[in-house]
């Protein structure tokens, strides 16, 4: 197999002037050191984590296009107050992708490298919206014989989230977890493994619909903020469930706090005398994403014994050590095609995802709507 | 010594039909057992933490007078929303005053009760607005010859509350904190124990006056939040420190996310490269009172490596254990008149509590206006 000297890569831009460059630019490839493989990648999935890098905070409404077919780019301006906070990337050309699945073609001279020779395998570390990608084969996941590239594309983002949530919860003592957001592409994943695990799990969704698809798919307990009932269904799932944690993809608004209310109301109804402290359940909210990027809000309403904080993957797999995580890795590995099987509403080639048309579906991260880059497949 | 048969105790009663009733009982004087001592109340402070639980979330405003000058009644009405809060103490007639300081005139049999005779101790434990309290000698701390029950009045809430923040900042691995309502009496202690303790702390303040007050104890980083470079001030102090974790006494706004905003921002300025998720440094901040009953808001511009929660004394000391919270006791009896020292604006006996002039006063909860309860006072 001789190495192709180069291939296509998807760049994003945030320029001093407030403006995101969307562009394919041609990158060399490198060649694999003595622990490093070679990737054709052939799919990865566009996340909701991806897109903040990928569009830098800009008000994708204003996006504009030209360029050639295959060659697109696109322009939009971002909002004044992102300006700021895309100082420390201004002027770099920076590529996008967290994870993605592909077939290694070149390996180094390492055993470890040489036994990946030929495998397909599910790969994590940046810049996967491209066509080849050389990396350690410590990014690497070995997929089971049979799985394809497209099967394996989203080995780590969502499996580990998903089983960094039920592992957070164990680990921190409570029995029982809430998610919101929770018809996500994620969200299904989290209820088949909790399915599968015996573990307790309240669904929160913003539509009837999606509390429908939910419980098609066998979630047991679902609460419709949309509902008038919803704080007393929140209330009750929490009673019946006993969760305490919950992990929240939403960030913005007043969901969080109703959360945490509804778990100390829950707690409440088994206090034997009042405390103006409230219950002593401690009481813990993770927010791991930002659907809704206004302001939290909350009024306190559930005693003393609470927590709220950010949630990240990379700093847990750091946190509980090499060899817990790569336990987690090899589950995902061996149930990737069941428990932390991904579905995806269209496959776009690294062309098509800078056309103005798939941001317009992609960029909204709407319930249902994922999308795959397929970067091997041909650019118009 | 004869026991006292019974003594005035402050009650506070909230009824189902929404009203709050405030009135002095007597009440019978309980025999010691054993490890028992009875104790002579001469002082109870008027606590922040001791007024939710004297006002059961009344509107003080709707507040009228009506009894006799030596047994005043005080009625008043709760808003709606407290109404529904309040319904687990609803027809209680409820003791306050978390602690005090007194005279052992009677004590039980054991050696540790005995030994308590006669001594000037400062005590916790709920009903201090009371004339005489049987408490178990654990609930005592016996306080060094010459200190007077006024001066071990606040034994425990301020102190211990001080030294929690300390002892979390090191046992949380912090190096240097933030207190907010700082020119508050726990706050002025706050200033003596760290600079006796050579901690670096930020104190934020929301008026000149009080920032000049701590300048005056010697308070080395001061920001007032009415200044128009708050925001700026505050990033310069979190810079300076290194200060990673914050004790809130507000509650409600969007201070708490200001602090957290503020320490990102230092931190950002230390990192070599743009990460989308923001810096590795965690951020916490405690809650651990609720000046501002309202909302909290935050708009999570301060990354992923964020926690904010409730903080309250009695959890913390749980769980350190008793050794290391006897340790921290033996400290505050020994610089109970230095590092400990609390000072009050006024004393009033248990009826004067109760008068409405009073409590227009003490219940503004206004920096510089602490109230001591001396329920020997003659009534009037």
């Amino acid at each position: 197999m001789t190495i192709p000297a180069s291939g296509l890569q998807i760049r994003s831009e945030v320029r001093a002037d407030g403006t995101l460059h969307l562009s394919l630019v041609d990158e060399p490839t490198r060649a694999p050191g003595p622990n490093d493989v070679l990737v054709r990648i052939e799919a990865a999935p566009l996340n909701p984590s991806d897109l903040g890098l990928l569009f830098g905070g800009a008000d994708m409404t204003t996006a504009t296009a030209s360029g050639t077919a295959g060659r697109p780019e696109v322009t939009a301006t971002l909002p004044p107050a992102a300006v700021a906070m895309m100082a420390g990337r201004a002027g770099q050309s920076l590529p996008v992708g967290n994870e993605g699945g592909g077939v290694v073609i070149a390996a180094g001279s390492s055993p470890a490298a040489q036994a990946l020779l030929g495998e397909t395998v599910g790969v994590l570390g940046g810049a996967m919206y491209s066509q080849f990608r050389t990396l350690n084969v410590a990014q690497c996941l070995a997929l089971p014989e049979g799985v394809t590239p497209s099967q394996g594309a989203s080995c780590f983002v969502n499996p580990l989230t998903a089983l960094g949530m039920t592992e957070t919860m164990k680990r921190e003592g409570h029995k029982a977890l809430v998610h919101t957001a929770a018809a996500s592409n994620l969200g299904q994943m989290l209820v088949k493994l909790c399915k599968a695990d015996g573990i307790p799990l309240v669904n929160v969704v913003r539509r009837p619909e999606q509390a429908a698809l939910l419980r098609s798919i066998g979630a047991e307990h679902v609460c419709d903020s949309s509902s008038p009932s919803f704080m007393a269904d929140l209330t009750g799932a929490m009673a019946d469930t006993g969760a305490t944690i919950a992990f929240d993809a939403i960030g913005g608004g007043r969901q969080g706090g109703q959360i945490l209310a509804a778990m100390e109301a829950a707690a409440a109804r088994a206090m034997p005398e009042f405390s103006r402290y409230g219950s002593t359940v401690h009481k813990q909210l993770y927010i791991y994403g930002g659907l809704d990027r206004g302001p939290t809000e909350f009024n306190r309403a559930f005693g003393m014994a609470w927590s709220m904080g950010g949630w990240l993957l990379t700093p847990f797999l750091e946190r509980i050590g090499p060899a817990a995580a790569q336990a987690l890795r090899e589950r995902v590995a061996s149930e990737i095609t069941t428990t932390f099987a991904s579905a995806y509403t269209r496959e776009v080639s690294l062309a098509e995802t800078l056309s103005l048309e798939a941001i317009a579906v992609y960029g909204k991260q709407a319930t249902g709507e994922k999308y795959l880059v397929t970067p091997q497949k041909s650019l118009a």
